[in-house]
């Protein structure tokens, strides 16, 4: 069977990322077992269409077994109160219903140098974080006024019980321990969150051991003791927060992949952003887009051990000191894409 | 003129802590400066008289110049659904109307080696947070059936003035950086935050340079770059994971110090918890109540030098490795509250 891959190359470094993600999958892979085609998303998008999110890019995204995106983003150039390039990503998300975003936060040894945190606790790091991706105050009720602004937070059982269920599932094939975490001494979607989880967890897997955790504390363990979590769940804007502060254990941005799964298509995507400042220099560091690629190899196209060699292949490229500059380096995207290819095996 | 100061122990450790704090500050000041007393708060309160925070323990906290409070918190043994102590803690910063906390962020050279964050990005950190606090989605309504939560983020421009208003202000007399934090590529309540820091902080002071950051992005700067920043200004929720985030430089919890003021009565806490399992002991670090009450005397009583003083005092005695447990020591909450009272010269 043939899968069908959307690409979605956006804004800035975004292209050239995918480019490169999109030859390392052509090298382990056929024409047979994946299409490749792309469509316009993003802040360019938007100056030249007048939306960010296209209906044909939007009829394309939903066809396709999974969306390859490089990122969005123009700097400060948008007018203000645009539709800005950020909403044609919430409503990407929406479009596809993935409800779930996962991030593996992994450090490789031969870049702990480059995180903040002391390399003595990066040793065993090894958290994936799965975050609510559809609800929220993301998604609430907005109103406006000259003086008053609000956002609504709203989650309900349901969407509580999909994203704890695939949380305890991923903990279940792992080191078997779920981390949840809220506000529920102060707000009434987190006492719902922490009840709903609760009950969810050990119906769906009793050997999971489940812990709840304030998002402050939690925010204070991430680098006091990094090592001691395996999955951790939560909400829409308590993930968006956590898990941008543990990208700091893994020292570049640049490294981090991210699959965002849920109802149908997947979507990947590196973590970073579309860094206009060195868009078109052929130095963007590929990893993250590369690393998304192999996440959705092994979720959404049935591939693990392509998955997993395309894993190994960026290890060995990172040992072997194969670095764009944001690593220290000096290779370029292509330099570095092909040092990757050379080691798949 | 005589001050009269409310000291709310609380739970656990609290009380042993506020005790070291005060004796600190009547080795300094005079009974005619300052008039001390007890109150009771918290959830040892609320099991003996069904409520954290009783009518009169508010009533002497308003006719109060000062508020120093230990700690709340009993750990997991409030029944479920309880009124908890948490609610004693905003409901008293409501009643005083503390819309800033601020927490000074300013790690101690001889405690660098405990903090997860490496030394050399430790140096030069001298952060100010002023964090807005009785406002957004602590304070908005919220609502409960079985199946559905919601909570209401609600901020109108007169919270937003004042609260940047203050830390522009602040920033005027350091370094003249302001960095505002917000979520305004989602949040319609940070899109009118942004608006309106934007346009306060120029009218109260046109040279203090302004920077708007992304509360996922600051998650990572924070860590990355924690140099770079002088006064940071932001509302309740993410101020509240930012500052827990920050606490983390300074390598102990136990050291830092929070004000909370606004209209009247301020409000003087160190920003650890209650910890019940050493309670009792006599081992819990007095630093961040001595430091507070320091705040205090600086911002409430009117005595900058006597702040001065004591925290020079605290300092010298870290420097001299009187330190308890939490701070890799062996000295008593006495022992240290001791060797500070002998350097207060
Ligand atoms: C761009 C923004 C809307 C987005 C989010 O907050 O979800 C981004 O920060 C992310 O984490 O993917
Ligand atoms: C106990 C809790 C309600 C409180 C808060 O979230 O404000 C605490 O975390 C703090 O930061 O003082």
């Amino acid at each position: 069977m043939t899968h069908l891959v959307t690409v979605l190359g956006g804004d800035g470094i975004g292209p050239e990322v995918t480019d490169a993600a999109v030859r390392v999958c052509q090298a382990v892979t056929t024409a047979d077992q994946i299409t490749w085609t792309n469509a316009s998303f993003g802040g360019n998008t938007f100056l030249e269409e007048g939306s960010a999110f296209p209906d044909d890019t939007q009829a394309a995204c939903k066809e396709s077994s999974a969306v390859l995106l490089g990122a969005v983003g123009l700097g400060e150039t948008l007018p203000p109160g645009a539709k800005r390039p950020e909403l044609g990503l919430l409503e990407l998300r929406g479009a596809l219903g993935t409800f779930a975003n996962i991030r593996p936060v992994k450090p490789f040894p031969s870049l702990f140098d480059m995180s903040p945190i002391r390399p003595e606790l990066l040793e065993e790091v090894d958290i994936l974080f799965v975050r609510e991706l559809t609800g929220g105050i993301y998604f609430g009720e907005k109103t406006r006024t000259a003086t008053t602004a609000s956002d609504l937070c709203v989650y309900t059982e349901g969407e509580i019980e999909r994203i704890v269920t695939m949380a305890t599932e991923f903990s279940r094939d792992r080191r078997k321990k779920l981390t949840s975490v809220d506000k529920a001494n102060v707000l009434e979607t987190s006492r719902l969150w922490r009840e709903v989880t609760s009950r969810t967890a050990k119906a769906v897997c009793p050997e999971v051991e489940l812990e709840h955790l304030l998002v402050d504390a939690m925010a204070m363990y991430l680098l006091k003791r990094p090592a001691d979590f395996d999955v951790i769940v939560t909400e829409n804007m308590f993930g968006d927060i956590l898990t941008d502060e543990a990208s700091m254990l893994c020292g570049s941005l640049g490294m981090l992949p991210s699959a965002s799964i849920g109802e149908g298509t997947g979507l990947y995507e590196p973590i970073h952003g579309s860094a206009p400042d060195i868009a078109g220099q052929g130095i963007a560091n590929p990893c993250g887009t590369i690393l998304s690629a192999a996440m959705m190899l092994r979720m959404s196209l049935g591939q693990p051990d392509v998955a997993n060699a395309i894993e190994a292949a960026v290890e060995a490229t990172i040992d072997a000191k194969v670095l764009t500059p944001d690593l220290g380096g000096k290779a370029t995207t292509k330099e570095m894409t092909d040092a990757i290819i050379k080691r798949l095996g």
